[in-house]
C-alpha cells in the first residue's frame, strides 16, 4: 500500500499529518511544479454524507476570502483516483497557536510583543470576515496559525473554514459548531448540554470564542476550568453563564469546591502592567454574557485599534530595578505618561526624574508632544526612572515561582515525559528571572551612567550662568559707583556753590544703593559662587560619583558579564533535549533494557539541570542583584544629595537673578537723577562762571581750532561709549562735560593776550 | 547483543560513535552520577598489539597536559566485562575541524573572526604542549574539535594524543606518525612513498601540520594538490619539497599537468586583505622545506602574537562601497593606519577623509595615540573613508563566483547528494554577497548622514570664527580711527602753534593705515564674510545636502528594508533541508517508489530555490545597490564640492585672521606713537597757556574743591576705560586730557574775580 496521494499539480504523503479532524486531515504536500511545500486537506467519508450546500460552503468561503491573515487558499483539486476534492492551501511552517501554547517555553502565556501580535492579526482577519459578512464558528488556538515569512516575520493567520458560513450581523443560526471550551455558553448549553433551548445565535458568538483564544493566548490556560475538566459539563456551563460581568476567569479547584473568579489576568502571565490594564476591559468585553452589555465587533475592533496604536516606552524604575512598560494614548502628552509612571511606581509627577540616556527626557520630547511624535524606543535603552524623595533600591526577587518536580523513584514513561515537560517550564521562568536579572544589573550600571553625566552637565549650566551673573554684577556694581561719585560731585559742587536742592528722597541715595548692593552682591560672591564652584569642582570635574561607583562595584559581578543568560540558556536547551528524549521513550512505549538505562539517566540529567539552573538564579544571579541593589542605594543616596543641591542652588541662581534684575531696574532711575542733578549743577556752574567773567565775544579762529581739537577727542570717547551699553547713561555726563569744557572761560583767557 | 557498555562512572552505546581511528574509536557516553555527556575513547586489538610503552604513551601524555584548548581527561576507567581501558574526556559538541570545513557553509574557508579564533586557540594549545615538550605529530582539522561552552562561546582544543610523545626541541626521532596531506614532506617521503630515507624529524613537524591546517581552514581546500588526489603520490611529493620558499599553494588540475604555484590566497576565500596580508607570510614560514628558512616555534608564536594583538579598524569605502579592515599594530599610529589605507584603496593621506559617525576620526583618537589605545570598533559602525579627489562610486559586483549545478535527467543518489551539496555551498555564497549588499547599502545611507552632518557642523564652525573675526575687525577698527583722530587733533595743535615735528616716516601715517585696513576688511566684509554665510545657509540650515540626498533615494529600494539578507537566509536554510533530504536518501542506498517521487522534488525544489535565491542577488540586490552607487555618486560630486568650499574658506578665514593680527600688531606701534604725540603736544599747548598766563598762585579753597569735582569725573572716565582693554591706549589720552583739565587756566579765571 502506497502513502502517496496526489492531483493535478500536488502530491502529499498520508504519513505527513499536520492535523486531523471529524471531516478530514490536513497532510504537508508539495508543488509538482517547483517543489514548494503546502498543506493539502482532504474530506473523509463522514464529511460526504453531509448536505451537499454544506460541503461546498466551505469552498465557497474560502474562494471568498482574500487576507493577509487568513491562510491563502491555492487550489481546489480533485484527487487522483476519485476520492474527491482537496484543498491546497499555503502551508505555515510555525504551526497552530494550539501546538505553540503546549510548548513548555509558553506555559504560562506568549510574550508581550508576539501577544500583541495575535491581537493585530487575529483582529483584522476577523475584520476581513465581518466585512465580507462571514462567520467563523470554530476560532480557537487550534484555528489559528503562525506563518513564518521568507524574510522571516511571523504573520497568524486564521484557518478551517468548515464551520464557517455567511451571517450578516444582525442575522441568526441554528445549527451548533465549535470546540467546546471556546463555545459561547448559549451554543454550549445546547451543543453539549444538549438542551433543547430553541436558541438562535449571532455573528457575536465569535467575539466570544476570540475572548477565551486570547486569554488563554494571554496566561497559557483556559480562563474557565472546572474541577475535572471536560467531564464536569455542567459547572462549565455555570462558570459562564453565571459569571458575573468584568469576571474574565473562573477556576475551580476542588471537586464540587467553590469557583474563584477574578476580573484580573494572573500573576505568573508574561505581560506587563500597562498591557495588562488595556487588554484586561477587553477581555471582559469579550467575555460577556448579558446580551446589553456584550461589545458588537465595531467596538472590539476600535478596542484593538486603540491599544495597537499607543507607543510603547520602556522605563527602568531605580527604585526596585524593575522594567516597566507604558503604553502612551498617540493623542496623550507627557503629563499623561507622569501619571502612568505614578499608577505603576507611587512616584509623584514632581518627584519623577526621567532620564534618556543622559538627558533628561523633556530635552528630546516637549511637555506639548502627542505620544504619537514620540520617538520609537529601544527596550536595551529604557528611560531611566529615579525618585526625588526615595533613595532606597530593593530589588524584588520574585521567589515565588514554580518548582521543579521530582521524579518517581519507578519508572513511568506517561509521567516522566510530563515530569519532563514541567522540568522544562520551570526552566523557562528561570531562564527568563535571569534574562531580567542580567538586565536590570545593566541598567543599573546604564543609570548610574545617565546620573553621573546628567548631573555634571546640570553643574556645567549652573556654573555658566553664576559666571555670567558675576559679569552683570560687576556691569552694575560700576554704575552703582558712578551714582555714588556722582551724588559726591554733585554735593561737593552745591557745597561750593551753596545751593540747595528741594530734600527730595529720591536725592543723594547713592551709598544707600551701595550698601544694598553689597549685601544682594554678597551672597552671589561669597555664598553662592563659592558653593557652586565646589560642587562643580567635586561632581563635575573630579567625577567623585562615577568614582564612588567603580569604588562600590569593584568586587562585584554582573550578570551581563559572566553571561548568565547565555548559560542559562544553554540550560534550558538541555533540559528541552532532555524532555524530548522522554517524549520519544513515551512514544516508543516499551523500552528496552539499552533504553531504560538511558531514560533513567535522561531523567538524573533533567535533575542536574534542573538544579544547576536553580543555584544559576538563587546562588549566583540573585545574590550579585542584590549586591548592586545595595551598592545601588549606597550610591544613590550621595548622587540623589548632590542632585538636590545641585537644583537648589540653581533655583538661587535664578532668584538671585531675578533680585539683580529688580535692583538694577531700580538703580537704574536712581542713577539717572543723579547724572540729571550733577548736570544741573554743572549748568548752573557755568552759568555762574560766565556771569563772573562777563561776556566777551572769542577770538575767531583760536577757538575753532581748540573746538576742533575738542571734538576729536570727543570723538574718541564717544567711540569707548558705543562699546558699554551698561554705561550709556554716564556718555551722557561725558557730554555733558564736553559741553561745558567748550564753553569754559579759556577762550576768554586767550582773548586775554 | 546489546549496544550499551560502561565503566565504573560511565555508559555509552556503541551506536553513538563520534569517530574511528585505527586503534580505536569514540563515542559519546554520559556519566552515570549526573547524566553529563562525555566522549569515551576505547581500544581495539590493533591497539593492543603496540609495545606497552607505546600504549601507556597517550595516558601519560593526557595525564600531563592541562590546558583550556586541549580536550580534557576527566577519567581513565577500566571497561566493564575486562575489555581494556578507556579514556573519557569532556564532550565537544561543536564537532571537529574537519566536519566544520566539510560543511557547504564553509566550502570557501571559514569567516575571518573564526578563523583567527582557530589561530589563537591552535597556537595556545601548541604553546602548552611545547611548554612541556611534547610532540603531537598528528596535528590535523579532525583532531581539533570545537567545543561550546555552556555560555555559548566558542573554544577550539586539541585532541588525539596517540601519536603524541615527549620531545625536545632540538631532539629528533624516528618513528612514522600522522596524516598524509598534512604531513611534512620528509616524513611524507619516507611513511608515504615508504623511502628508506634514514631521516630523523624535529618537534617542528608539527609546524608543518599547523602550516596546511591554517591553510585548509582559510580557504577551505588543501594547499598541495595534486591530480588524482591521494593516489598521485610522486607529484604530492614533488611539490611539497621542490616548492620555492615563499610560495603557499601548489596545485596540478590536469593530469601530468604544470603545477600551479602561488605565494598569495585564492580570491575566493572569506579572509580580508588586510588579514590576508599577516596570515600569508605566517603561512609562508611554516610551509617551509629549507631547514635553513623554516620557522621554530618561538617565531611561530611571536607572528601569532603579532597578528592577534593588532587592533581591528572597519572601514568602509565610499568610492566602491567596500568593507575595509585593517589591522593597526598596538605601537602605531594613525599614520599608518591612513598609510594601511592607501595601500588597500590608493587614496594617498592627504585625501583621505576619515569619518566615524558624524566626527573626524581625528576627533575620537588623536594623531599619536597608539594602535592599543584605539576604542573597539563595531563592524556595524565602521568608519566612512572618503576621498577629496575622486568622486565617483562604482560598486564591485562580484558576478565571478560559482554558478548552481543542474542536475542529470537520471537518478543517482550519489551525484544528487553531491550536487546538492553544491548548491548549499553556491547558496551560502549568494547569502554572503547579499548580506554584504545589504550592509553596503546600509552604510550608503549612514556615510551620507555623517557626512551632511560633518559639513554642517564644520560651516557652524567657520561662521562662529568668521563672526569672532568680525568683532576682532570692528574693534580694530576703532583704534585705527582712534589713530586718524588723533593725528588729526595733533594735525590741528601743530598748526594753530606753528610746531613742526621731525619728519619721522612714523608721524602722520593715519591715513595711509585707515587705507590699508579698509582693503584688508573689505576682504572679510564683502567677500569671505557673505560667501561662508551663503555656503552656511545652504548647507548647514537649510540641509540642502540632506535633501538632495532624500530625493535622489526617494524611488529606490534599500535591499536592508526590504529584508533580502533574510530572505537570502530563508533560501539558503531549504536547500541546506533539501540537501539533508538528498543526504539521506544516498543514506538509504535503495528508493522506494514513494521515496524516490519526493526525491524528485527535492531536486526541482533545489533548482527552484537556487533559482530563486540567484534572482534575488542579480535581478533585485545588484540592481539596487548599483542604483544606489550611481545615486551616491551624483550627491557625493556636489557633497565634495560643498565640503571642499568649506576646507577654502576655513582656510581664507584663518590667513585673515593671520593678517588682522599682523595688522593689528604693526598698527598698535602707530597708534601709540600717535597719542604719543598728541599727549607731548597737548604737553606743548599746556605750556605755552601757563607761559601767557604767567603763573598765578590759585586760590586754595575753589581749586580744591574743582579738583575734586574733576576726580570725580575722571573716576568716571576710568571705570569706562576698564571695561575695554582694546582701547586701553586711548585711556592714556584721556588721563592726558584730566591732567591737562587739571592744569587749565580755569583756576586762574577765578582769582581774577
Amino acid at each position: 500500500m502506497s502513502f502517496l496521494r496526489g492531483s493535478a499539480n500536488y502530491v502529499w504523503c498520508t504519513t505527513s499529518v499536520l492535523g486531523k479532524g471529524a471531516t478530514g486531515a490536513v497532510f504537508q504536500g508539495v508543488n509538482k511544479n517547483n517543489g514548494e511545500p503546502v498543506a493539502v486537506k482532504t474530506f473523509n467519508q463522514i464529511s460526504h454524507m453531509r448536505p451537499h450546500d454544506v460541503q461546498v460552503r466551505e469552498f465557497e468561503v474560502l474562494k471568498k476570502v482574500k487576507h493577509e491573515n487568513i491562510v491563502k487558499l491555492l487550489a481546489i483539486e480533485e484527487e487522483q483516483e476519485g476520492r474527491g476534492k482537496v484543498i491546497v492551501m499555503e502551508l505555515c511552517t510555525g504551526g497552530s497557536l494550539f501546538n505553540i501554547l503546549d510548548d513548555p517555553e509558553n506555559t504560562y502565556g506568549l510574550q508581550e510583543e508576539e501577544f500583541l501580535l495575535v491581537v493585530e492579526h487575529l483582529s483584522a482577519g476577523m475584520k476581513h470576515l465581518r466585512d465580507n459578512n462571514l462567520v467563523h464558528r470554530d476560532l480557537k488556538p487550534g484555528n489559528i496559525m503562525k506563518f513564518i515569512s521568507d524574510d522571516g516575520t511571523t504573520i497568524y493567520k486564521l484557518t478551517d473554514f468548515g464551520a464557517a458560513r455567511e451571517l450578516e450581523e444582525d442575522q441568526q443560526f441554528m445549527s451548533l459548531y465549535g470546540t467546546e471550551e471556546y463555545l459561547h455558553p448559549d451554543m454550549y448549553e445546547r451543543a453539549v448540554l444538549k438542551k433543547p433551548v430553541g436558541k438562535t445565535f449571532g455573528a457575536t458568538v465569535d467575539l466570544w470564542s476570540i475572548g477565551v483564544t486570547l486569554y488563554h493566548v494571554a496566561t497559557g490556560n483556559l480562563p474557565f476550568r472546572p474541577y475535572g475538566g471536560r467531564r464536569n459539563k455542567e459547572t462549565m456551563y455555570y462558570i459562564t453563564a453565571k459569571k458575573a460581568s468584568g469576571v474574565i476567569s473562573g477556576i475551580q479547584s476542588t471537586e464540587s469546591g467553590p469557583i474563584e473568579w477574578s476580573k484580573e489576568l494572573p500573576n505568573n502571565c508574561q505581560l506587563s502592567a500597562g498591557i495588562k490594564k488595556l487588554v484586561t476591559p477587553l477581555l471582559g468585553g469579550l467575555l460577556e454574557v448579558d446580551p446589553q452589555r456584550i461589545w458588537n465587533f465595531e467596538r472590539f475592533f476600535n478596542e484593538v485599534t486603540n491599544i495597537l496604536s499607543r507607543k510603547l516606552i520602556h522605563i527602568f524604575h531605580v527604585n526596585n530595578l524593575q522594567m516597566i512598560r507604558v503604553y502612551l494614548h498617540p493623542e496623550e502628552t507627557y503629563d499623561e505618561l507622569q501619571n502612568l509612571l505614578t499608577e505603576q511606581t507611587d512616584i509623584t509627577p514632581q518627584n519623577q526624574i526621567l532620564l534618556l540616556k543622559e538627558k533628561p527626557l523633556l530635552s528630546i520630547v516637549e511637555e506639548t508632544t502627542l505620544g504619537k511624535g514620540y520617538p520609537k524606543f529601544d527596550e536595551m535603552e529604557p528611560i531611566m526612572l529615579f525618585s526625588k524623595e526615595n533613595n532606597n533600591v530593593n530589588v524584588i526577587l520574585e521567589n515565588d515561582g514554580p518548582k521543579f518536580p521530582s521524579f518517581q523513584n519507578t519508572i513511568s514513561v506517561e509521567s516522566d515525559a510530563s515530569l519532563g515537560k514541567v522540568a522544562c517550564s520551570v526552566g523557562h521562568v528561570c531562564k527568563r528571572k535571569i534574562e531580567k536579572i542580567s538586565k536590570a544589573s545593566k541598567f543599573c550600571h546604564n543609570c548610574v551612567q545617565s546620573f553621573t553625566t546628567a548631573i555634571s552637565n546640570d553643574l556645567d549650566r549652573v556654573v555658566a550662568k553664576s559666571e555670567k551673573l558675576k559679569e552683570m554684577t560687576k556691569y552694575v556694581e560700576r554704575t552703582v559707583f558712578s551714582t555714588v561719585q556722582a551724588d559726591k560731585a554733585t554735593k561737593a559742587l552745591t557745597d561750593f556753590m551753596s545751593i540747595k536742592y528741594s530734600d527730595s528722597n529720591d536725592n543723594f541715595k547713592g551709598n544707600e544703593l551701595s550698601n544694598e548692593f553689597s549685601v544682594l552682591s554678597r551672597e552671589l560672591l561669597s555664598e553662592l559662587g563659592p558653593a557652586i564652584q565646589q560642587l562643580h569642582q567635586r561632581y563635575g570635574v573630579e567625577k567623585t560619583l562615577k568614582q564612588e561607583w567603580v569604588k562600590l562595584v569593584k568586587t562585584l559581578n554582573c550578570p551581563m558579564e559572566t553571561r548568565a543568560p547565555a548559560r542559562a540558556r544553554t540550560l534550558v536547551e538541555r533540559l528541552r533535549d532532555s524532555w524530548q528524549h522522554l517524549l520519544r521513550d513515551r512514544a516508543s512505549r516499551s523500552l528496552t533494557y539499552n533504553d531504560e538505562q538511558f531514560h533513567v539517566l535522561e531523567r538524573i540529567k533533567v535533575g542536574e539541570t534542573g538544579k544547576r539552573l536553580k543555584n544559576l538564579l538563587e546562588l549566583e544571579c540573585q545574590p550579585e542583584i542584590t549586591q548592586l541593589a545595595d551598592a545601588l542605594a549606597d550610591w544613590y543616596k550621595v548622587a540623589q544629595t548632590v542632585y538636590l543641591q545641585a537644583r537648589i542652588l540653581d533655583k538661587d541662581v535664578d532668584a538671585y537673578e531675578k533680585c539683580l534684575e529688580d535692583f538694577a531696574t531700580k538703580h537704574s532711575y536712581y542713577h539717572k537723577n543723579s547724572l540729571f542733578k550733577l548736570q544741573e549743577t554743572i549748568e548752573k556752574l557755568k552759568n555762574e562762571i560766565l556771569d563772573l567773567k562777563g561776556k566777551k565775544k572769542p577770538a575767531k579762529n583760536e577757538t575753532e581750532y581748540f573746538q576742533s581739537f575738542m571734538n576729536s577727542l570727543s570723538d574718541m570717547i564717544a567711540i569707548q561709549n558705543e562699546i558699554s551699553l551698561y554705561l550709556k547713561d554716564n556718555s551722557s555726563l561725558v557730554y555733558e562735560f564736553q559741553q561745558l569744557l567748550r564753553n569754559l572761560p579759556l577762550n576768554n583767557d586767550q582773548t586775554d593776550k
